[in-house]
């Protein structure tokens, strides 16, 4: 028989849940005092390619929801690991999260970019609010894809069961089926 | 300078930067014709903890689009390194998905789980539709979770940049920051 463990779906079991889950690290990037502002969001996904779309999810008490909801711009960037420096910062809880040091020069961006783009990003789109709706303590902001930058193939950096990660080939490495706890 | 190639938002330019993008292989399972039915997703997001919530997105032509809206019900599998076999099974396009080979005996749930559950997944979330929006080619489904199911730890199953991948620790192999290509 199998043990399930807890199975209720409270806030922490669904926490703990979610923690074992391994993603992109993504950070959403707005202006903010007509600076650059950067946040690390737990929730990004590819919508639709036609037309194309993306959505994050973000609290809306925090500082970038104001952001989107006034601007109806952002850039969703997702970071390589050479990105680990602007990762940490944009991940801080309730600190400013300025991003001046970490963005490319306005004058470097293709024609038509409004929002921050983050240096050395595997991906950053940059879009425009299509819509966005109150879910519990978030806002679903789906993103209507204005301009792809994606100029060179870069390593993903990836975050999941409390770390930084990177990922290899499953050939690559001899089969591990279990983690080690 | 920095040499961006085509920033056109357009489909085949955004689908090759998602291409780029390494996430949790996801398998959505419902009920078709009274037996399991599984397909793999692209997107899937955790929403918010209060209620816990999860999103996925689907084609709304799908067989799997049309056995939510007529349940209001379905689990997500994250998937573990121990299931290549049947996420390749979900992953194709345009054939039959039955999935009875691959799921946990009823008699092995515990109680309250309503949908399809895949063996060795990495978590599964059994979801009541809490509200399914169409946005372009694909709904946007989410899932107001009520069973959370995560027995033991396993290695995640990551997929992107066209490959199976599975996930190191940054320390654990030597920094490469360029991939190959």
């Amino acid at each position: 028989m199998i043990e399930w463990g807890n199975t209720q779906a409270d806030p922490d079991t669904f926490r703990a849940a979610m923690g074992r889950v391994v993603g992109s690290v993504t950070v959403v990037t707005t202006r903010h005092d007509d600076r650059p502002w950067g946040m690390t969001v737990s929730a990004f996904s590819g919508v639709c390619l036609e037309p194309p779309t993306v959505l994050v999810c973000v609290d809306h008490r925090s500082v970038t929801a104001a952001d989107i909801r006034r601007e109806s711009r952002f850039a969703v960037n997702l970071l390589s690991q050479d990105q680990v420096a602007v990762s940490r910062l944009c991940s801080r809880v309730g600190t400013v999260k300025f991003v001046d040091d970490h963005v490319v020069a306005g004058g470097e961006l293709p024609d038509g970019v409004t929002s921050p783009v983050l240096r050395d990003s595997l991906v950053t789109f940059d879009c425009e609010v299509a819509e966005a709706r109150p879910m519990g303590s978030h806002f679903v902001v789906f993103g209507r894809v204005r301009v792809v930058l994606a100029p060179r193939s870069r390593c993903p950096l990836l975050f999941g069961q409390g770390r930084y990660q990177r990922s290899v080939d499953i050939e690559e490495v001899p089969a591990m089926t279990e983690a080690g706890t």
